[in-house]
């Protein structure tokens, strides 16, 4: 290994320098703050926890994604978090334990073993919420609401969400009766939007049944009219497909009385990454980046896996790609350079300068530095006995 | 594995809740700003790196710290950093790559593998400062001033400063001409204050020797008065060694004129744990608590491991044991509760309070809950047409 190759960082692993440390720190305070002042209180979860605590309830993916550690102090196994959601819904079953509702945020560095897209590598900052407690729409929509809010804060330009339901996709798989490898084979062939696969999977299916309703629904998507196009479809089908149509109406109706600038479609059959997902589930995207920018949905069945049932909705993001795509206004270089002189009222009157501002002090090897290239727009001078602040030139 | 052991957390690791999670949130952003303000500018340096990366210019401790991993991309070893410190560096050296002065910031999760202390377990969360560049007095005074800044943003009681110079061991060291064994051996009396271990390893040097001088000086520790003892000790010795007291010497006195309610003291020989430090450095006490709160010092080599040599200093800490050892006042509970009423009006008055208090709303569950338990100190209520704000009482 020679010098050169010594830091090199690994594929998706990057170091965040000025400026863009200082406008991902910025967006992690306001998006934490916003979630504060709807009431959510911040946690911080482990970055390592054992690997049962880690997988419980989670899916097969998460564990691909996850590194795995041994625990020298006792030989068991440990992973690095790749998803905060379960650890917030573990906190509120176990550590916690409240009754009633809790709303837990946080923000942090995850670790993936691959870069799920190149805007986020292998290391993403995730922020998010959870809301605890609360089986009620009321729920699902401050969820959604306020993952809207962030997403405003963030400053992208041009939000679109896209709507779905768990429920529906596994009434169907359930009442067809597939057996374990055929639903293996249905699930991901409607990930990859496969009509081929799909016909020869389901086309046997007599029409009126679930099989022949799921083939059906796989070709439904897009925007309001999608949602009359599933009615038809899954007409005199069971209560639970109609109850999970009926909470995506009335999400699509508070989208377009609050969020008029925001476009809302329908994806029925897309629930790749909502491994542990069970009701309303929702992704935001923006033009010209493939990945969903947030996203989230309802998901009652993992405080059960540790041995506490509680319903539970919540939303996560990922700041470091929010940065990338938003357009929030870069803070402008704002610093009083001094000078390297000893004079202990210059000490004064920088202590007291960095009660707001930025004092950038000069070091003996700072004698040809420019100030403004180390981003300070004004100096402190001496004018008779007093140090005043000038502007650079 | 029962469901009851599937949310038990390795030692050392915790999930850190309301309100101490916002507690450490808000000293980290202090700590970060108080850091800006001084020019430092922020870096978020990556969770992971291939091995030889994190271990250029470190010791062998900072290498059993450290958790290994394998990327899955190239099968290369990779580690969980244990240290922020020569991420800086390899930055300051590398991906910046600036002339002259440079100084950065960061704040973040590291990861133990065996908890060094209580306190902060084995997922400490390091914030730091760090100075590159500058081979000056100047930057080891003004980054001596920014940690003690840090600890009174803190709110840190009482705080003990021990100062040491790495060059006075090393000179000694070299002069006597020891092995690898013997110096080895020396190093680990000297760490643990072994009288008897130092006098069968040095007790055979000729009086005035660089031996026989390590040996005494192993003895000299304390305030003021053990900077004439060394200098008594080292009379007549290289240069090196007199220009190290020296510079113990005026840090004490810009100590004494600048914060004269800390105290300090001197410990030549103690340099466990400053295992890239090459000059001056220090570490802050509080009383009742073993282990430093923060610490750092001078390190111009391990640039140079990565390429490009430059002069360095800086310091660290960790924001959770500032958090548990500081006194900063706790945020009073401040939160407005509102109903789970669907009026409008009532959405455009949360909407309108949310920029800048904190607004829990209630929901369908929430129909016997006591806002107080949620942290809510007033309410909305309808009074004719209006939503007003009133203390809960």
């Amino acid at each position: 290994m020679t010098v050169s190759d010594r830091w090199l960082l690994p594929d998706g692993v990057e170091d965040i320098l000025p400026p863009l440390a200082g406008q991902i720190e910025s967006l992690r305070r306001d998006v934490m703050d916003t979630c504060q002042r709807w009431g959510y209180q911040l946690v911080i979860p482990p970055l390592i926890e054992y690997l049962e605590s880690l997988f419980t309830g989670t899916g097969h993916n998460l564990q691909l994604q996850t590194f795995k550690l041994t625990d020298q102090l006792t030989g068991r196994m440990m992973g690095v978090r790749a998803d905060m959601t379960p650890q917030a819904a573990r906190i509120d079953a176990h550590t916690l334990g409240q009754e009633g509702v809790t709303r837990l945020c946080y923000a942090g560095h995850i670790l993936h073993t691959r870069p799920k897209h190149m805007l986020t590598g292998r290391t993403p900052v995730q922020a998010g919420c959870e809301l605890f407690g609360s089986a009620s729409e009321a729920a699902d929509l401050e969820i959604i609401n306020l993952m809207l809010e962030t997403l405003r804060v963030a400053g992208l330009p041009e939000v679109h969400l896209d709507l779905a339901h768990v429920a529906i996709y596994e009434t169907l798989i359930d009442e067809a009766g597939f057996d374990r490898d055929t639903s293996a084979a249905i699930f991901d062939a409607m990930g990859r939007k496969s009509g081929p696969e799909l016909d020869k999977l389901l086309g046997h299916c007599p029409a009126g049944s679930a099989g022949a309703r799921l083939r059906e629904l796989a070709r439904v998507s897009g925007g309001p009219e999608a949602l009359d196009e599933a009615r038809t479809i899954l007409q005199g089908g069971s209560d639970n497909l109609s109850a999970a149509l009926d909470q995506l109406g009335r999400i699509a109706e508070m989208l377009e009385q609050s969020y008029p600038d925001i476009s809302y479609g329908f994806d029925f059959c897309e629930l790749r990454g909502y491994s542990y997902h069970t009701g309303v589930v929702f992704a935001a995207y923006v033009p010209g980046h493939g990945d969903s920018v947030a996203k989230g949905g309802r998901y009652d069945a993992i405080g059960s896996d540790f041995g506490r049932s509680r319903p539970a909705t919540g939303f996560s993001l990922d700041i470091r790609a929010l940065v990338a795509l938003g357009e929030r206004p870069a803070g402008s270089a704002s610093a009083v350079w001094a000078p390297a002189d000893e004079d202990p009222a210059l000490e004064e009157v920088i202590t007291s300068l960095r009660q707001t501002d930025t004092v950038v002090r000069a070091l003996p090897e700072d004698s040809h530095a420019d100030p403004s290239a180390r981003g300070c727009d004004r100096k402190l001078v001496k004018q008779g006995d007093r140090w005043v602040v000038q502007p650079l030139s």
